[in-house]
Order: structure tokens, then C-alpha cells, then sequence
């Protein structure tokens, strides 16, 4: 229902990021778009798994990957018997799951509980369960929609009447849906976006998605939002994470840590959106995923540096409680001490 | 005579970088160097003056070719009468030395004694002093590397006996006598580079430098400074500085401050080299440059962003006294809040 009140320019991008269909899983390719807009046909469920982990699609992106990815799996075991289905259900959902180590808690409640709907569906004799799965997927990324609408209103309350504020990468949903509720609340608000190397999602998907929500968008590149912060006074920075630990530490895109010390020395406050994560009680069990280093060597795919010259990738970046003023959720802005005040973790997927 | 004890990596990084040779000054093209190695040709003065303001050189690049662009200059108007050629390289010294802002002082300095060693020349009945102009030219790269390798040695001199540092951008001159020094002290160092967007300087050209001389270095991305500070251990951060004010402001590329909030944050020194730039006494004076934002919107080319977004581009950015542990210059370690200890600025031109 939530899905119909979208503006055009967002439903575009909800519609776009992963689609099951006829035995294939479209992603739309998030390394070259919007430069290039293409999608990743994948054949198989393992085809979707090494999609999310060759980063093809980002923010909420990979969560409904995943489930698109078991409708797909649903239907290449479909006419076996119910126990070969589930037993291959399971392992797919472990696959997909383990894609990429630091989400592997959220992407695995996400595949079970379309097992779950899977094993519900065979009871009925339904011998290709694929659409049921991919009506799972839909309803999984309407309730995440609809959370994340309320952090949306939380987040822009933060905002002033008239200012700027700083992102960092990409976070299609949240971002979006923040805009809409500051546009609602008649917000006069200009946005920086670092641009976010090595995949530049800061300026190809974040601030395309700005611009497209009619807001003043200015992309910076990775060394300058402390010179911003200072020249052009910013009100406050807010980011997605992948994972919220439940002791405050923010896991994010690599950056992030950065611009947080920067804001905290400018007195910007710095919002964190998205839930605690149940699978992380301490950052102790965040385990950072080093991605190819040949990545931070090229810029679009140009080289930039000797070829004899090392590269170093980290995909994440840890942000320390004393950091963040506030993670804002579905159930109001929490202080990143005291998110055991979070209630129903189990069921949200927000990012 | 300090030249020919030079490594020969070393060397070659000197020679390329400008030249005067028979009615032309050939600039190596360090925006596009290592991955392309072309120089661009002037065939008047202006050309070099613009040469220098769409930053063909870096680092020490700037000054060389302002000399060598005032013997361009003394070859244009040869023949002329003495008052002629006295007043048109008058008036190309005050065209090459406002090609940037925020060196114009330096750059009056170098022309102005480019000026005298001209008038010198006409004394003595000499009908072309282009040769006597790029004698002088070589007599001040000659003098700022005798002042730049001391400097090197005293920053040599901070460096743990094994350990990590971080740099900014490209400093050439100052890179490869500190780097040279560090191994003359046997000094065990692994260097991190920012790659330094949008130009790429760190990437392309100081990890470059460092490759040459030996060390193991690695590029990463500007993102990335305060994690690697975290994660890897940094000893120090250093930078040379476009202007170094009198009192303790580092004008330096865009970024600087960022990893200097950073390093301070992590208890990491940072030193920035050069010299107290006279022609700023405080940083009132400080004229940043903005540059064309559509250099944020590409990389090595290639578009980043949708073509409805804007850009934002500070060349430079300003660093307080408060996060600067010492300036080291070619006479010794001083305190940003005690520059005025500093004698003979006039004559160093140190970058």
C-alpha cells in the first residue's frame, strides 16, 4: 500500500533494484548506474549470490536480491520432492546468506523466512513455489518500506527549517524516503554527497536520487567534507550502516569513521540510521571484509596509480559510540548507549 | 653540485620537470604522469602562465617553470632596447606570478630575481639573456633542493626506526630527499598514500616517487586515512604546504585538514614541511582558489555523476596551528606558534 503514495522518480528506483521472473533474477547494476543502466541476469540462485558479492546492487539492494535470489532458487528444484526442495532451500539460503560476512545475521533471517513461506506453500501440493517465495520478497520490502518511512520522518525532524546537511555512500531507501518527509515538512535543505571511492556511490546513485527528489544536491569528492563542514557550515551528517552493533559501534562504508571526527571537531552532530542488529551484541564479532585492492588502483576502470604499487581495501569502517549522537529507528531517535531500549529487533531489515 | 649525488630515479623526476630550450619551455604534464609521460610545449610566456594555472606541475614544478617562463620571456623580446625588454619582462613577471592566487608571493620572489638577473645580463650589451635567465633558473632549483635536503634530513630524522607514515597529495622535491635520507638512516618505513581526487596526485605521482626509491607503499583511497590509522598503526602524517602562514595556518591540498583532525584524534603527529610564507602574516590573507567543479564530476575523464548535479571544488584547505605537532624546515623543527624563529625566509623557496 505504501508502495502506491511513492513518488514517480522513487517507485523507478524501488521498481529497478531486483526482480524475480520466469526462472531468471534481473539485478539492475549499481557500479555503472547511472552512467550506464544495465542489469545482471543471473541463472541460478549462486549467480545472485556472487552478484551481491561483487557488490552489483547496494543499500537495500542485496536483502531483496536475497530473497529474489530463493523465488529463484524455489524454482530451480521445483517438481522434486518436498524434502529435496526444502534441503535444497536450505542450502541455497545459506549460500546467499553467507555472501558477504558482515550482513550475514539480517540476510539470513531474510532467506529463512522465505523457506518458511516455501515449506508453507508445499504443504498445499504447489509444486513450483517461486511465485509464493517472490510474494514474500514483495511483502518483506513493503514492511521494510514502511519502517523505514518512519525513520524517514524521524531523521528529517532533525533537520532545521533551512540548512545543509552531509550523507555519505549510498542508502537508496532511507535517503529516499528522508527527502520525501523533509519535502512534506517543507524543508529547505542543500545536500553535500562525497563522492564515496572506490565505487562512487556517493555521486552516481545518492546524489542522482537527491536530484531526481528536487533537492539541491552538490557532490564533494572523499578529501574535503571537513573544508565543507568549515566553509560552508553543515547542520548535521547522516549515514545508513550495515550493521549497528548493539554496544553503538557503527559498521558503514569506509569513510564514514572519517567524517564522523571530522564532525564531532566541528560540533556537527552525526545521526545513524537504521536498527540494532541482534547479531552483532559487540563490535567484537564484526569481522571487516578486505575487498580486491586492484579496486582502489583504478578509478572507472582507468588506472591511476603504477602498476607496481600496492592498493588496500577495506570495505567498512568502524564508527565508536562517543562518535554518534544518535541512531535514529522506526521507534525514535535512541542513544547509541542505550539501543537495548529497541524493541522487536527480529523483524526489521532496515538499512 | 648537490644534483649529481642525486639517485638516479631521483634525477630523472628533476630533469623532467621544466625546461627552457630555444623559444619554448617544456613542462612535464603531471596531470596525466606516470600512466601517460607527455610534456606540454609553450611557445610564449602566457602559455606557460596558464600552463601553471591549469595545473600542468605540482610541488616544486610551479617555480621551475616560472623561471623558465621568464627566459621564454627574455627570448620574445630579444633585440628590443634595454627599456623594452626591461619593461616587457616586467610585465611577464607579474602575468606568470598571478597565474595562482595562493602563491603569488613565492612566485613575485622568483620572478623578480629572474627580472635582475635579466637587467644584469642587458648591462653587459647581451642582446638575448634568455641563457643567463635560465642560469638562474637552475642556480634557484639548485638552491631550493640544498634547503629541501636538510629539511629532508630533519624529517628523516622523525621517523621511527620501523614503522608507517601517511602523506598528501604530491610533494615531489620534499618526498624524495626525506625518503632519500630515510634510507641513508636505514629507516624501516611503509608509506600510505591518499590517492588524492580529483587529480589523483597521491596515487599517480608521490606513489610513484616512492616505489622508485624503494619502499613499500600503498594507495588508498582519501576515504580511508582515519581507518588506516586505526587499523595499520600510523607513526606519523606529513605534508608539504602551498603556504605555510606566519602564524601556524597550512594551506595545503584539499584534505589535509581532514587527516589532520584525524591523526589528532588518533594521537598520530602531524608535520608539515616548507617554510613561513612572508607574504601571509596571519591566514586573513589566505585566498582559497575554487576550481571548476566539473573536475569532481569526473575521474581520469570518465563522468561520476548524473550531468543535473553540481560540483564543488576547493583546491585547498587550511589547517590550524592547533593541529600541526611541527613545521620542519631547512632549519630545523619549530613550533606553529613560533614561526617568527625562522630567519632568511626571503631567499627559500622551499615546496
Amino acid at each position: 500500500m505504501l508502495r502506491q503514495d511513492l513518488d514517480l522518480a522513487w517507485m523507478l528506483q524501488y521498481e529497478n533494484i531486483a526482480w524475480y521472473e520466469d526462472g531468471k533474477v534481473y539485478i539492475l547494476d549499481r557500479r555503472i548506474y547511472p552512467i550506464d543502466v544495465k542489469k545482471v541476469v543471473c541463472n541460478n540462485h549462486r549467480e545472485v549470490a556472487a552478484a551481491i558479492k561483487d557488490m552489483v546492487t547496494q543499500s537495500a539492494g542485496p536483502y531483496v536480491a536475497a530473497a529474489m535470489g530463493m523465488a529463484l532458487a524455489a524454482h530451480e528444484c521445483a517438481g522434486r520432492s518436498e524434502t529435496d526442495q526444502i534441503d535444497y532451500l536450505t542450502k541455497a539460503a545459506h549460500t546467499i546468506s553467507h555472501a558477504r560476512p558482515t550482513t550475514t545475521w539480517r540476510m539470513q533471517k531474510i532467506t529463512e523466512e522465505c523457506l518458511n513461506a516455501a515449506k508453507d506453500a508445499l504443504k498445499f501440493g504447489i509444486q513450483d513455489v517461486s511465485e509464493a517465495v517472490r510474494d514474500l520478497a514483495i511483502d518483506q520490502s513493503n514492511r521494510r518500506y514502511e519502517g523505514i518511512g518512519k525513520t524517514g520522518k524521524y531523521l528529517a525532524d532533525l533537520f532545521p527549517e533551512k540548512g545543509a546537511i552531509m550523507t555519505q555512500c549510498f542508502a537508496e531507501t532511507i535517503v529516499g524516503m528522508m527527502l520525501r518527509e523533509a519535502k512534506k515538512q517543507r524543508k529547505d535543505i542543500r545536500i553535500f554527497c562525497p563522492e564515496t571511492r572506490p565505487y562512487f556511490q556517493g555521486s552516481r546513485l545518492t546524489a542522482t536520487v537527491c536530484r531526481d527528489m528536487g533537492f539541491d544536491v552538490t557532490v564533494i569528492t572523499d578529501n574535503m567534507p571537513a573544508a565543507v563542514m568549515k566553509n560552508e557550515g553543515i547542520d548535521l551528517f547522516t549515514s545508513a550502516a550495515d550493521v549497528i552493533c548493539c554496544d553503538g559501534h557503527v559498521v558503514n562504508k569506509v569513510g564514514t569513521y572519517q567524517i564522523a571526527i571530522a564532525a564531532k571537531y566541528h560540533g556537527v552532530p552525526y545521526y545513524v540510521s537504521g536498527t540494532p542488529d541482534q547479531g552483532h551484541p559487540t563490535v567484537d564479532t564484526v569481522k571487516i571484509e578486505m575487498r580486491d585492492p586492484e579496486f582502489v588502483l583504478q578509478a572507472m576502470g582507468v588506472p591511476t596509480a603504477n602498476q607496481y604499487v600496492k592498493g588496500y581495501y577495506p570495505a567498512f569502517d568502524i564508527t565508536p559510540p562517543e562518535l554518534v549522537s544518535g541512531v535514529v529507528t522506526d521507534q525514535g531517535v535512541l542513544s547509541p548507549y542505550r539501543l537495548y531500549e529497541y524493541n522487536g529487533v527480529k523483524d526489521q531489515f532496515l538499512v
